[in-house]
């Protein structure tokens, strides 16, 4: 079953690469809905540590529920609608750090992101289960495939 | 039962308002947070629009789906953390339009957060039974609760 998710999800990628999911956003466009999305995954991901990793924050599993399903349905919302080739340089908020690699390798992009949608799907199952130790495994399960993609095709700022 | 939950989203908002949901977050970072996820739901919200409103691009009901569960799991995962009354002013991604009338009207603004949240779920209902001329419906009704706030509580341009 995680195999046939994990093949789906990297379907999906190829295919959003192909055929962009709305009618000719801007490179700007994409630049700026991808690093928004990044950032509110970022903001989530941090909720989520502080209160299962770094114990900075009391454990509340409904906001730990609520912002693990804003991970999983970004992870899951169709992001490759918004890297196009052209978009390997530009500016959204701030310029792009994507680096030219990603759209050489798009066979491993796609692991990469299979993976990625794999764990946050993951995280959102556990969170659903409210076990404080569970949450914080599988959350740094879904922190290192998130990592993969940025040791590899992010630039350092 | 949509009283209920109106009730739940609203009470919610309220006790988000009240502790933030992980610690000590700058003004900086909750501006940010803020403005990316409205980014973010904008961008989906024209994902849909495009294939159902103003068909540019071939309806896709696995697309539609995807973007609206990310629009609802957006709506869904505490926003209110990202509002503290000295986020008034300020620069995330660039400076915040936020009017200083959001937290002299904070009952007004759960109502208007409670009904966004509402009408976010059933664009996810509707999405999820795949009939294009059902979905306009609902994504009109969705992005009219979504003006509601930008017309009391966000400054033009």
């Amino acid at each position: 079953m995680k195999t046939r998710i994990a093949l789906i999800a990297i379907m999906t990628f190829a295919v959003g690469l192909a055929g962009l999911a709305f009618a000719s956003p801007t490179v700007e466009d994409q630049i700026k809905a991808r690093q928004s999305a990044y950032t509110f995954m970022g903001w989530n991901m941090a909720r989520i540590r502080a209160q299962v990793i770094d114990n900075e924050v009391e454990f509340n599993a409904d906001q730990i529920r609520a912002a693990a399903n804003a991970i999983a349905a970004t992870a899951n919302s169709g992001m490759s609608a918004m890297y196009s080739p052209e978009s390997v340089e530009g500016t959204g908020w701030k310029p792009t750090r994507l680096k030219a690699e990603f759209f050489d390798e798009l066979d491993r992009v796609g692991e990469i992101a299979g993976n990625f949608i794999q764990q946050a799907n993951a995280l959102a199952e556990v969170a659903e289960l409210g076990d404080a130790d569970a949450i914080a495994t599988q959350f740094r399960a879904t922190a290192d495939s998130c990592g993969a993609c940025h040791r590899n095709y992010r630039a350092s700022e």
